[in-house]
């Protein structure tokens, strides 16, 4: 489908979700300019998927305003897909005109978290991502769509995967692109990250199943790797670690793109994404939202130059 | 050898070296009285082996002076083994006046680290632990050996693994109760840090090997998690990842124990240890230290309990 999708088992598809995930989280709002400027440092990093944004309402989300301005300012460049997180039918129609061709809807596997984050039931939710993916595939667009608390529920604890399952394979029946399992708030652990990977796995194959990982307990490199060892190729991070949790203020947020990028690497897993370049653009992005950036590879990178070590 | 060794292969042994490799990389230096409350604590969390300090001459590591006295003033618990790191002979003839059975040698793997850490060639070195074994038999006492630097050095790049086990060998003709392998500088990556596992495992079996892992960039838990995947049943880590790397002033430095519990405790490997107790004992020394620790799981059960947040 992609292009990435052709490389082979030895490479890795990332898709950078800082510009949506990771600002959305951050209490300082970056203007347009700044926005566009992080998405195109991403891209000269060697990114090929940039979520640059969310179409969702301004006053729930203001760090997420006037997505179409960022949208139209961005430099399209062949070869990287630019996804825009659309919360609801409004939100289609806003990435519609905004000119963007990759759109991703959002639910949670869990109740209590679909109806006080998206303020509906979750049936609710899939008749209207069911309506979406019709206009998308109607229009030729191309669809992905996240399952939110797969490994766990701020306010359910754990969550039945059978029931994660469920609503995974009623998801692929809308054929999207890919379906991102999200450990939205950190909770998940190797053993359970790896046994869930690989039942997603007989579901939607390598090609479409999407890990999205949060590092709040620090167990997110631990997770990626029993991940890929199970088999998962494509996963979301933000740079930086941008994004905190938003149930565990001053924890981590998303994977750090530098840290996975690192671990991958090691791994003999090519991504094709440079980290001197993140380093550098994680830099300017931790002065731009003002707050200490949580990727440990990018703090490891940023004492070493501050103090001119022996490289090792 | 130890009670430790007899539980089998669904638990873990960890050694708490956080009053002597976190406190003696720790700017400001710890009072006597501070330094026994720490082992204390880590005693009471249910850590069964801590390195409670060394021998080293005050001039190089005021950190660790007194050495005497916190072994003097710690209350010894049955089951609870204590452990004193040596440089040299000298070292040893301290801490038996302290009235120490448990004693620990270093030596790195590369020359370049080993003659600027310790002021040896390796042959020399090796020399002075032979010394040292036969003195430690002589008297019933108990060895355990370090090879620093074994996944790499800041010095000299990459470490070539069969010189390392070379080391082990000559090491282990010593009769030592383990040695330890020091990925110091925290460069070694999961795939190096499992090869290199799987060969020592087979000069030295589960009993004897212990790794000893730092955090600098963040690959600890990944690089722990495929150790216990080969066989290792034995690490090393300093509570609240107190440590940072000299080499690498603001990175990390060991891996944390409560990251290291938390992990191991998700695989369903046993470690004895209370992780509450851990915290408590991380927010305490955080305050002592007077510098932010690095522990992941540390920094998020802080951020939880400040914020009363949903338990997941």
């Amino acid at each position: 489908m992609s292009e990435q999708g052709q490389r082979g088992t030895a490479s890795i598809r990332i898709t950078e979700v800082g510009p949506r995930d990771g600002l959305q989280n951050e209490r300082r709002v970056l203007d347009v300019s700044q926005r566009v400027e992080l998405v195109e440092r991403l891209a000269d990093a060697g990114l090929k998927e940039i979520e640059i944004g969310s179409f969702v309402h301004p006053r729930w989300v203001p760090q997420m305003s006037d997505t179409e301005a960022v949208a139209a300012r961005v430099r399209r460049r062949p070869g990287v897909i630019y996804w825009g997180l659309i919360p609801n039918m409004r939100g289609l129609e806003r990435a519609i005109d905004a000119g963007l061709t990759h759109v991703a809807t959002v639910m949670s596997a869990s109740e209590t978290h679909n109806r006080k984050n998206i303020n509906r039931t979750r049936e609710q939710s899939l008749a209207e991502i069911r309506a979406i993916a019709e206009q998308v595939a109607a229009r030729g667009m191309v669809l992905r769509t996240y399952v939110s608390t797969a490994f766990g529920c701020p306010f359910e604890g754990a969550v039945d995967f059978e029931q994660v399952l469920s609503l995974v394979r009623a998801l692929a029946d809308l054929d999207p692109e890919g379906i991102s399992l999200g450990d939205t708030i950190g909770v998940g652990q190797p053993e359970r990250i790896e046994a869930g990977c690989r039942r997603a796995l007989e579901v939607l194959g390598a090609d479409r199943l999407v890990l999205h990982l949060h590092d709040t307990q620090g167990l997110a490199l631990a997770n990626a790797l029993v991940a890929v060892q199970a088999g998962v190729r494509r996963l979301d991070s933000s740079v930086g670690g941008t994004g905190g949790c938003p149930y565990a203020p001053g924890a981590s947020g998303n994977v750090g793109t530098e840290d996975l990028v690192n671990l991958l690497e090691g791994l003999g897993l090519a991504t094709g994404v440079a980290l001197d370049r993140l380093v550098t653009t994680s830099r300017w992005l931790e002065q731009s939202v003002g707050v200490r950036l949580s990727s440990r590879y990018y703090r490891y990178a940023l004492a070493r130059s501050f103090y001119g070590t022996a490289s090792a």
